[in-house]
């Protein structure tokens, strides 16, 4: 194997270690290197056995890494972009993740200077360990539907907590079946028999000596998963638990004492923020999920041979014929190289999500929210787009592996598995495209209807209001390329997809609007038009980045970009790959809304071949290029060396089963016998 | 939960007991409940406790059920289909799995008399326990490339069985790891200097009393893995090993004593033959498991409520509003009912192919072999197209559960992971549409080149050569349909999706023949050709089931669905379901080859939509048809009853995990301790 990435690594038309400085900066390429190297060397995060290992074994090695973890966080003093890096390195998701993750922040965003001082610092010294106790059995994506209640009991100046029913048990609870001795629990606030929904409270549910859930809170883990078996994701029932009225998070919104009068939040602009950020967070982690799997792919694709291609028969020099590596079959091209160029795509996706949500920031604080609305329903969709489109591209890529992919030596399985929830957790992403598009509609009314014509002479229009527009002044417009290359024109690719998400929008509003169709009727076309609005957005981000622009001189990574012409060549190739292919398997709604016609699409196609070709020199080397170090990998087949075979030989002889010898015999009871031959007790 | 299920199952249009009937026959329909009740009642068979069990754990209930079949098998005499049966239910892939599923059948079907009395009669009373050793560490989908040697000596009449590298080890072998003491091995047949390629040889590998490897012979279980982990699949060397010449399976080709001749097979039809039934069986494995996948995420869907749809709020009869239940979201039902659509197409498509095959082992009887190219063909597509759309449908059923679809206690987890290798193993899905796509470009040829004219005037022409024809006749023809319900029309249905193959057919055989394309450059296509073909194959077979003939007074599965307005009424929804969701998922391609139009287009997807509503007061009753026994369900969400959150609950108390108590303090050592505090050790 090795020769052959050699060979491939030889056939590079840029800089490898160049595009790797674009894509994370000096600053921040130091930084991953030296965490990397803390975590490399510590036996405690050892992971030759993780493989190996059942739900008890694994969960008390997460638990030993955790607290590892907490160690060096407190020695190294990180901060919570490295602390991001050391979770995303070390790659188990442990019992305290939820602690850092939810917990601390919560408490930060929401809880009073007193709170913080009573909560947040032992927190962060992990004299307590917390968990966010939000889902309940019965009740998820419907935060307003949950059952548990905190009802105010001015006598006391107490909540009672309280758990109705079994289905008002609260589920999913990360870090909770057996970790966390505090939690922040939403729960319906009632008082002077007024509901004012779903708010947090912090509670204490375990005795800090015994460890054991306090009177009348019933706790549990829930049990076996698909994946995230290193976690307790846990249960909570209450039965009448008292807490004090200072365990509700108050910076918000409070209860007066002994009146029991509700003091309403502000507005709730700073928590759509904080969403804008989160889920930014997210592309950035569909981006390393994109880069850890395509490496896989690719690498191995490099090494692996199978067949003799009869029409091109690969040769040595001394003249033997060989199999070809699957690389070079166009099927595996077709399948693997559109996976590289998403990952680039949303890593200039996620960039921008950040870069305006920066601005936004800036702007807010001089009272300006205006942008406020696109951010917050462009990043759901883009949320709801990118990770579906992961977890499908994880899978195209152990798929890609034959045989081997199946194997948890391949590197993917126990990845894929604990990657999955981002489907489903910081909101369904089909409900969440619901947000995305009702805004969208919105919007378009508006622009029609121009009752907020000033907003378009802004010089930072929105991108949703320049599309419409362009549609509104031509309706019928379509696509003016004529040979495949036209298709490379950038200017051409993002007309076409602004008008296919205008046209969406346009015939979504009009069912609506004039045939008075009901919202419930309309969720597949609303699916639709957040997918194409956000791919709009993806195609957007990457061209953007791709022109050379002023400002770029402020960015490290744009500068290292465009300094480097055979840079640019490539990541152009990759975006064209990333919207050609992205317009191809769209085809349909391209042509349906009359756009493109059906010789157009063939060109489409024409094009994205040619892609395919223009990248395999490249393949290894844009791989190479994301930097997953091996300690992230852990993939047998997706070594930086190639050592594929070797190293599944190695791996496999260390199973324990191999350590066990079976009595065959149907009419035996015997089942693991001793090597000599006596039944094992 | 009970009270919607009634309510759903109160809405049947139909009686779901005829249907099932319908489904399986009363012959099957007694010998499925025969059969369950015997696997039910047994307590080796308790599932219990499955989903809480490490990998050696699971291992040894797995051999344990393994020997309780292998008692169950004698005692009731139980044939091939109802082993297959009761391996179905049991749903527990085992380490005596290939020794039933392969190893067995490749004596009887490859073995000589001699070798039968020798080694299948003690392999059916297991005394013997064998495996199926084909795939190699560097080697599985080219056979051709393997690199296990099988040399003649002429001298002591044997043969040496060597792996030369380590990637000639052995390797994904089903129950060699640790279980088979005996095993086909593919190795290349060498004599005289000559390579005769890939032969099978019947090797004994472990002792018969100490169960340890024989000399010279290094075996072990190839570690974890995505799923099948009850399965010890296993590697294995050869070191220059030496076995009588009588072990190799000589029914079909043989070596001459002494001389080292070889003698050569006859033809290959015979091979062919069962690959077809292979195939056919398992499209019948895919029926079943979408059946499987659906019923858990129909039964849930109806049982899970989630939000107050504001247009169309559900009220009880005392006026209170109460929240959806989700299978009434628009969104939910398009993700859903098109699977409950495909699980019936896939019901008639496996039944139209074992059909097709025992017409076809008539027809060869008489020595009339002219069916037998397309049927391969065409097997080895619906292989590749319905085996990718199952694992893509449970995923799709599994996520539309939300957060529960990801915990074990759905019922999907296991499934989903022991179902995934169906994509890669009897030939990875890409590389078999070469084949299918090889015999369609030939017969393209031979029609039109009318080389062989005679076979169109057949009564029983191929499916294939029909459509060729009718493209041929006109192939600028277009969709006639004005009106969503034309589409409905089965003939308008079959003549777009043969003229979509047939264009992609023709464009495919003008590239190569005169544009000298190369076969690697037309990969893409090729996928898409056979996508197209065998699309057209299951919306055929799907119409002609509904479409009263004669014969099927001799079916009485047909008869009873014809017997039955009701069900051809609900049967025929389904099918227009399949049929036409199928062409909007695929509209690009009907688009661009310029059948449809893009105002035909949006009828179609009006009429797709018109079909959810047709179906929805039958949703939860055509998955109770399916008739999937909560035996093999194990699933909280999709019980019969609807007892979904009492269940979860209950499963939650048993996990193991609850025994422990951990000491959090990130600075000590100790991990787990007893409830009294000590560390426990
Ligand atoms: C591994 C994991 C860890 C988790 N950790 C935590 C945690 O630490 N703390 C916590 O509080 N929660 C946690 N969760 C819970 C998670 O946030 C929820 O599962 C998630 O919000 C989805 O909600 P749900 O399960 O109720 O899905 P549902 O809302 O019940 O969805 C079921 C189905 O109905 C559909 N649907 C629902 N409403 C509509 C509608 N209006 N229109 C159309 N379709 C609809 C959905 O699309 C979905 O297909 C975790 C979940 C997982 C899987
Ligand atoms: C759970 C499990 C159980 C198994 N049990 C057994 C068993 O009992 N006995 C046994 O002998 N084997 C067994 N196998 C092995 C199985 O049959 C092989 O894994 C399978 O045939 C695929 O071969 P491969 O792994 O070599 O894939 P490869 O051929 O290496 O495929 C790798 C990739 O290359 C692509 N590719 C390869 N050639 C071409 C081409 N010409 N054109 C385009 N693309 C190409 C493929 O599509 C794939 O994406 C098992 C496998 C699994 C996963």
């Amino acid at each position: 194997g090795s020769d052959l990435l050699a060979q491939e690594r030889a056939r590079a038309t840029f800089d490898v270690k160049k595009l790797t400085l674009a894509l994370y900066g000096s600053k921040e390429l130091e930084r991953l290197n030296r965490i990397l190297k803390i975590l490399e060397n510590d036996p405690v995060f050892d992971k030759s056995n993780i493989y190996y290992m059942g739900r008890n074994e694994l969960f008390e090695h997460a638990l030993k890494k955790d607290k590892r973890l907490a160690q060096l966080i407190k020695k190294h003093k990180w901060n919570v972009e490295e602390i991001q890096i050391a979770d995303l390195f070390l790659d188990l998701p442990g019992p305290f993740g939820l602690h850092r993750g939810m917990f601390i922040p919560t408490i930060f965003g929401q809880g009073s200077e007193e709170q913080k001082k009573k909560f947040l610092i032992p927190a962060l010294k992990y004299e307590i360990i917390g968990c966010y106790a939000q889902t309940e059995l019965g009740h998820g994506s419907n935060v307003q539907g949950l059952e548990t209640s905190a009802t105010y009991i001015p006598e006391t100046d107490e909540f009672e907590i309280h758990s109705p029913h079994l289905t008002a048990s609260k589920w999913w609870i990360g870090g909770l079946g057996r970790t966390a001795n505090h939690a922040i629990v939403m729960a319906l606030l009632k008082s002077n028999g007024k509901d004012f929904g779903p708010h947090p409270f912090i509670i204490q549910i375990r005795d800090m000596e015994t460890h054991q859930p306090l009177s009348g809170i019933t706790i549990g883990d829930i049990g076996p998963k698909f994946g995230y078996n290193s976690t307790d994701n846990g249960f909570m029932l209450f039965d009448h638990v008292r807490i004090p009225r200072s365990n509700m998070l108050s910076k918000f919104s409070q209860i007066k004492q002994g009146t029991g009068e509700y003091i309403r939040p502000p507005n709730d602009k700073l928590s759509y923020g904080t969403m804008v950020f989160v889920r930014a967070m997210i592309v950035t982690g569909v981006r390393v999920a994109l880069a850890r799997a395509a490496t896989i792919a690719i690498r191995y694709s490099a090494v692996r041979r199978q067949f003799v291609d009869k029409d091109e028969p690969k040769k040595l020099k001394d003249g033997r014929i060989v199999e070809t590596c699957v690389l070079d079959y166009t099927m595996q091209q077709y399948r693997l190289f559109p996976v590289i160029a998403q990952a680039y795509a949303c890593y200039y996706t996620s960039k921008a999500m950040v870069d305006s949500y920066m601005n936004y920031m800036k702007q807010s604080s001089g009272g300006d929210f205006s942008s406020l609305a696109d951010l917050h329903a462009s990043s759901s969709g883009l949320k709801s787009l990118t990770t579906s489109m992961a977890v499908d591209s994880i899978e195209d890529c152990r798929r890609a592996c034959g045989g081997h992919g199946y194997s948890s030596f391949s590197g993917f399985v126990t990845f894929y598995q604990n990657y999955l929830p981002n489907t489903t957790w910081e909101g369904d992403n089909y409900i969440l495209t619901h947000q995305t598009v009702r805004y969208l509609l919105k919007t378009f009314r508006e622009v029609v209807s121009n009752k907020n014509p000033e907003a378009y002479s802004h010089s930072n229009t929105s991108p949703t209001i320049t599309y419409i527009l362009q549609f509104l002044n031509n309706p019928n417009q379509t696509c003016t390329a004529t040979t495949p290359s036209d298709f490379k024109n950038h200017e051409v690719q993002l007309r076409a997809f602004g008008h296919r998400s205008a046209y969406l929008i346009a015939n979504a509003v009009d069912q609506i609007d004039n045939h008075k169709k009901s919202w419930n009727s309309m969720l597949i076309e609303v699916n639709r038009i957040s997918r194409a609005h956000c791919q709009y957005l993806m195609a957007r981000d990457f061209i953007t980045a791709l022109q050379k622009r002023h400002q770029q001189d402020e960015d490290e990574r744009l500068r290292v970009l465009h300094d480097n012409p055979a840079l640019i060549e490539v990541m152009t190739s990759v975006c064209n790959l990333f919207v050609l292919n992205t317009m191809e398997k769209e085809l349909g709604e391209f042509l349906e809304c009359g756009y493109l016609t059906s010789s157009q699409a063939k060109l489409i196609r024409f094009q994205v071949y040619d892609l395919l070709k223009e990248i395999r020199p490249n393949a290894v080397n844009l791989v190479d290029a994301f930097y997953v170090p091996e300690f992230m990998l852990q993939s047998a087949l997706g070594r930086y060396d190639g050592k594929v075979y070797e190293t599944m030989f190695d791996w496999a002889s260390k199973e324990p089963l191999n350590e066990i010898t079976l009595d065959i015999n149907p009419n035996s009871e015997v089942l693991f016998r001793n090597k000599n031959g006596k039944a094992r007790l």
